[in-house]
């Protein structure tokens, strides 16, 4: 991950001779694209009806099962990975060739839990087809024409994981189908491994993939999961931010105090929260704690590559409701190269109806930070740690004793959960990178070239996929960005579906090669 | 009271004479005092029996009669003030002199609402007597001695009103017993009015006291309510801080976002409202708003008089558990003078097992403020909302619509509701003053002097109470100040009775001088 600066340089000339280097592999016209996903919407629609939250094991094996079946069906070896009865899946292509890299695909499984009754349709576990009528509301219509009629790219599939992250699977599955019907030669040999816990978090997945090192030895490993960029060009991302969690309190007096007779005397802790929140940022929003940002460099290469990545800003801004945004990077993309220090829930006493008269004793901010490869939670939280000291606060591990009361003026404690959620970043010329780039330069052309995106601001378990194996990666997401992921009404749209089928068909049929 | 600090000067030269200037009224000796209370207790343990939270009227109504009763044993006259089924009791001593000053004494026989399962007795309707035990911890001991016996002055009387507010009404009546019984003359016409709803903001008794303004004509009031000085001498006290409510609510985008996708991008209205509450107070916890403090005079002699009462501030930072005060006055009655800006809650999303990776939509602190005299809610409200529009919101009333999020960068409502809880202020010469002041000091001596406070941080309803009549005033308190008023396990210490009873005979008797 470190090697991101040592390789960016060369990126620029590379992505600009990519056309006259690599060899032409087979692609996926769209008319055939259409025709193996149509073929795949019965199973699609199965597999969309067994339940999949993470905390039911025999839901999880029912999917397994389900999944095994259709793997082996279509030719591939399969192997079960137990993983405390919510086994994950291996899969692999017959045939692997010693002089081809070998690519592990990667997608979950497992689904968000459901709340059933925010759901517009009868269950979340019987997917229907929706188009959006006159109104602009997402209306049911009969599913028939799906499995046979003209597909219309704007219909979409609702239920849960119909988008996260079922729909990769399937979309890899057509692709097999219509390399099996093409003969095309695969340009790499393929491995897959079915996460089952991806919305927990994957704890289990580095554990899973090192007891099964052997099996799952790979040169590259690509995530599909995932929105693609909003206009739904083809998507390529580098890294995403990790997440850490803190808790901030600052004491007061031991107990809440009358705030007619105290008011004015005894140091009010919501106040001095207050205080000391803001002096971790300026008026833009950009982190003023030292050090905060000293380990972000972006290059002009990389700048260049972010300012490329076609976001509405207005629009964005539009649809968030704000005038202005902070101002730690130049647009979208560079701010989430930086950590953040984001402020998720604060409370002092109570608001509204149950508010009363006093002087609190204690208040609280949570905050979480999210981290990039090189500003892990630990140094960062260090940083944050020794700026609450320089504002003069003595910091207590839980309750300060009267002994600190009585010592110290200002009191706080400082709780960092450094732990898992960790960041990753791959360079952006990496061969991995590089291979995938030009797939989906072949598949969709190089106007408007597919969207780099260097750094996710979100937090996926990539770090807990690739670190087990020490592998190269890409997350190559495939869904439409506007597909409710983990809400209610999670959706597909069938021309994502399509192409995605195309993008993962390109992937597989063209030669990596390892600089 | 805009007449406070033109009398100022007057004081310490008056203080210093009045020892040879007023004429010796007649007193009541410790022994005659406890003899008087003594025969007093039964009907005080009667009256304690009866429930009187003013949200039951026909508990109300009980008292009123029970008192109406007490009072006419005693030779008053009496007159049942209607209030909407919560009638107030006017009395009135015979034989009223044109001669003499009339004062009206005012007290109130309401209480507050109880949580019965967190008194540590059978009831809170059934006053019961302890005494601390070798462990410090109040112990149920047998009443009997109470009505008989040698009565011990750390003695206490546990039960809901036992010190806020019925105490003071039956000193009154033992007072009276034994000015009976002394054939003592009165130095005043004595007037009496038990408000009824006092716990409530006695919102009703300006409008009754005008309705009856003839009968209720007086030449000042004096208020027997709330807690004398913690060090129990005789405590004589000026005026009282008003309270006003504010919410401030910082707005951020129009929902909460992912913090993954949004940190460092959307504006954090939590880490914003920081910001805002940090601008509006100083490192020491003096107001920076401008002008906040602007109106608040305080004179050398004043200074000199608020440093000579005896608070020990070591002690009670120790029980605050605190360091170090705010730095708004030199010391704590300092502090009292001046208006407050306290965050009474804050909140923005959610702390704890609900706290989610968001960037939070709104953020809001409530905010009371205590106004003095000079120094209104209205005014302070505008200072504080012109200070808001200085670090650049636009206030909009309720939420911001669509038109005001796209053309404000930083957006906030301010609701302030500057009615009712008025500060109240008297001259600390007045009149009243200095004849209230000369019999604590006939009763109980001149060293140590009663404890004078120029104004008391809480807000109780004097200015409702006075603005009606429009007459001079002196709040004299007489119950223990650890007399857990308004909560739990409420207490009156016996010793606080028996002194009690002396100061409203030496005040009865003593003649009353307006100058």
């Amino acid at each position: 991950m470190n090697n991101t600066l040592r390789h960016l340089s060369l990126i620029a000339t590379l992505v600009a001779t990519l056309g006259a280097t690599h060899v032409q592999a087979a692609e996926l016209s769209p008319a055939q694209a259409t025709q193996y996903a149509q073929a795949s919407f019965r199973e699609y629609f199965e597999l969309l009806a067994l339940p999949n939250d993470a905390i039911v094991p025999a839901d999880i094996r029912k999917n397994v099962e389900w999944l095994e079946a259709a793997f082996r069906k279509r030719g591939f070896t399969t192997q079960q990975l137990p993983n405390d009865g919510k086994p994950m899946l291996f899969a692999e292509w017959p045939g692997a060739d010693p002089g081809r890299k070998t690519v592990l695909f990667y997608m979950h499984l497992d689904g968000q839990p459901v709340i059933a009754e925010q759901w517009q349709q009868k269950s979340p576990w019987v997917p229907v087809l929706k188009r959006k009528n006159a109104k602009g509301d997402w209306e049911e219509i009969d599913s028939a024409p799906l499995f046979s009629g003209p597909v219309d790219p704007e219909w979409r599939v609702f239920g849960r994981s119909s988008a996260d992250d079922k729909a990769p699977i399937m979309m890899f599955l057509a692709a097999i189908d219509a390399l099996k019907a093409s003969g095309d030669k695969p340009g790499v040999n393929v491995k897959v491994v079915l996460d089952s816990e991806e919305e927990k978090g994957s704890p289990s997945i580095g554990k899973v993939m090192l007891a099964h090192r052997d099996l799952l030895r790979n040169d590259a490993i690509v995530i599909h999961d995932g929105p693609m960029h909003a206009t739904n060009r083809p998507t390529l991302i580098f890294g995403n931010r990790g997440a850490a969690m803190a808790r901030l309190t600052v004491y007061g007096a031991k107990v809440s105090l009358h705030s007619g007779h105290y008011g004015n005397y005894s140091p009010n802790p919501a106040q001095r929260l207050a205080t000391l929140l803001a002096s971790m940022k300026d008026e833009q929003g950009r982190v003023t704690v030292q050090g905060y940002y000293d380990h972000v460099k972006l290059g002009d290469a990389e700048r260049k590559i972010m300012a490329a990545v076609p976001d509405d800003e207005g629009a964005l801004k539009k649809r968030l409701g704000i005038a202005k945004t902070d101002a730690v990077g130049a647009n979208y993309q560079e701010a989430m190269q930086y950590p953040s220090l984001n402020v998720r829930g604060m409370q002092s006493a109570a608001v509204g109806d149950k508010a009363a008269n006093i002087v609190p004793d204690t208040a609280v901010a949570e905050i979480d930070v999210r981290t990039t490869p090189d500003s892990t939670a630990a140094y960062l939280g260090k940083l944050v740690e020794a700026h609450i000291q320089k504002q003069g606060y003595h910091i207590v591990k839980g309750k300060p004793t009267d002994e600190d009361r009585a010592r110290y003026d200002k009191l706080a404690s400082f709780d960092m959960q450094t732990e898992g959620g960790d960041a990753a970043g791959t360079p952006m010329d990496s061969a991995v990178g590089q291979w995938a780039y030009t797939a989906m330069v072949d598949a969709f052309g190089a106007k408007p070239e597919p969207v780099r995106i260097r750094m996710m601001g979100g937090t996926v378990p990539t770090a807990e996929i690739v670190e087990a194996l020490k592998v190269p990666f890409a997350i190559v997401p495939l869904v439409n960005a506007d597909n409710n992921q983990h809400a209610s009404n999670e959706n597909m749209r069938m021309g994502n579906y399509i192409d995605g089928t195309r993008t993962i068909y390109s992937l597989i049929t063209h030669p990596f090669t390892a600089r």
